[in-house]
């Protein structure tokens, strides 16, 4: 009697879909060779929103493909510039996260772009971040000098601007609306000057009440959790979430805004440029602890970057999706977080934090791209 | 000659009651299956403050039970989204303790609401909090602007209280007029909304200078130390401490106040919500260094959010005691951090100090509640 016989009556019961029980199973059965469980398989697909069509990305196979080799010839910068747009007098973690990952991944240079309030905490968390107080909040300016401060606060921004491979725009942003409408200003710039931006939390706040500010900007990639992802398809396609249809929405959520790239986090990462879905299923940690999104932003801003990087020295012909650097980026930032997330809940349980997670970025990559 | 024959004679002088010695063989008794020394051992039980008629509480199945399972389905908050008001100009280490105990157990989120002075401080400490910069101190607030920033303190806190599982209120909170004015009417505010409260340190001293504050509010936790304990006791019972009749008076404690629930800490720690009393005694540590009060604010503020989770979805008859999730969360933070203190103990000896403690948090949950 064949094991996938055997096991077959398991699954009458498609409530099981989403058990734990039933994964086991499953997982056996594939151990075992098993396949006349493709029914269900596609049925379970289904339910964690991936849709029976959306492809697993060679996740491992992208990394390894655009981590630059390390080679003593190249200059510091070369392995990315990054900086991050956030961190105000409320929140200071979350942009600390995002850009001492990109630093842990291997970018050269991170730079943070926050209130001065914020500057002296994020300052004091890590000596290897620069850390630029140049945003203003609505509470320290008054309105007669709204117009000029903004135009400064641009302006120190701006004048950096070129030097970045990518911008972080959202993590412990904030919503007080003077700064935001600098940060407006600031992303406007980017996109004039073709830097690709990695857009999050509070930033998606912003975009979401004005998406023309990323409409049809190809080197922009989005990265909502479960609550922005809700008000961006409210917005955009003026309906709820469908679990169900989970790829086919983003692929239309996708091109609703416009060419950009759209990383919907979740049981299961699903990314979309509105051409085709890619699916990251590959085992995380179900820790939920707060600051996980700013690592991924943080790593989607450097994988970004090292994939612009790989394309513009390649002549090998991809399909289309994957010739898209934020694609490849978020498929490839998904991949080690998750591992990374995983290897930190192997030591350290429910006690995990953002910060042990961070501290596994380095091995997680080791492990999937040796230096050597 | 039996054993316990030839050890009865130590007994006779119940002076030895409380010491190591005495402690040591007892447990040499328990060992070899004597059982000469009954009316010696419930004397030190006695003068332990427990009463003979207190039970000892199954707090590790209390922990299996209420700890949610690992779940990657679940999302960020679902594990539990705690606040800490306190942190002042001279306290800063008390707040931080509590919130990060919160994180390191495993809630999602943890959040401070202190002065601005204390802020910087508290959110350099570690970049997992979210730290809000809003109590406010007489020195700094004129006599005019009291009523107007009294209701701008509230407001702030206010707009974030729904979204909170519990409060802890005063570590590290200070005695300040105004601010304790302040704090008076978050706590108000929060009972409303039926948000859980945990009452330490300087909250106590508020509380048992207005009773009516926490008075037939059963969400209520109170966990004084011995001093805050005798000021409760001469404010509500206008008696001394009886530590013979420790369980009864503790009862009559939290009967007298109404309907909170009261965790006495000690040599052994007794819980009473008026109902009954459980004690913990398994053991600690003897290092009595500060802060340690303040991880088991956060920890009662973690367990209690869990234990009003897990009552909410079972249907399990228990007796009426412990269907109320505050004592519940009492007993599972005072046997985790028992566990806990013994275990930085035992590698630190002497040196140990409260960071040791919480840094043992996350391994002793896990070897009594092991995540798979």
């Amino acid at each position: 009697m064949s094991s996938s016989v055997a096991l077959s009556g398991c699954f009458e019961n498609c409530m099981l879909a989403s058990s734990a029980v039933f994964r086991r199973q499953l997982f056996l059965i594939r151990s075992l060779g098993g396949n006349c469980c493709r029914v269900h398989m596609d049925r379970m697909q289904e339910a964690e929103g991936a849709g029976a069509a959306t492809l697993e990305a060679d996740a491992e196979g992208i990394i390894r493909k655009i981590t630059p080799v390390m080679d003593p010839r190249r200059y510091k910068g070369q392995a990315g510039k990054l900086a991050v747009i956030g961190g105000c007098r409320e929140y200071t973690g979350a942009p600390y996260f995002a850009a001492i990952s990109a630093l842990k991944i291997g970018a050269d240079l991170s730079h943070v772009f926050c209130t001065k309030d914020a500057a002296t905490v994020i300052k004091s968390y890590s000596p290897e971040l620069i850390v630029h107080p140049v945003l203003e909040e609505s509470y320290g300016v008054r309105d007669d000098e709204k117009a000029s401060v903004f135009g400064k606060v641009v302006g120190e921004v701006k004048k950096w601007m070129e030097r970045f491979d990518c911008l972080v725009v959202g993590p412990g942003l904030g919503r007080d609306t003077f700064l935001l409408d600098c940060v407006t200003g600031i992303i406007r710039h980017a996109r004039e000057a073709n830097i690709p931006i990695v857009i999050d939390g509070d930033g998606l706040f912003l975009v979401a009440n004005n998406l023309d500010l990323v409409k049809g900007y190809s080197l922009a990639a989005l990265t909502p959790n479960i609550n922005e992802y809700k008000l961006l398809v409210k917005k955009v396609l003026d309906c709820e979430v469908n679990d169900q249809e989970a790829s086919e929405q983003l692929k239309l959520l996708a091109r609703g805004i416009g060419d950009v790239t759209i990383f919907r986090k979740g049981k299961l990462d699903l990314i979309s440029d509105g051409e085709t879905v890619n699916k990251v299923s590959i085992s995380g940690s179900p820790r939920r602890c707060g600051g996980q999104g700013d690592i991924l932003s943080g790593s989607v801003a450097v994988f970004s970057s090292w994939s612009r990087q790989h394309l513009s020295s390649t002549k090998e012909a991809t399909e289309k999706s994957l010739s898209n650097p934020m694609v490849l980026g978020c498929i490839a930032a998904s991949a080690l977080i998750r591992k990374s997330a995983a290897l930190a809940f192997a030591s350290k349980k429910r006690a995990t934090l953002t910060t042990d997670i961070i501290e596994c970025l380095g091995r997680s990559l080791e492990d999937i791209c040796p230096t050597e």
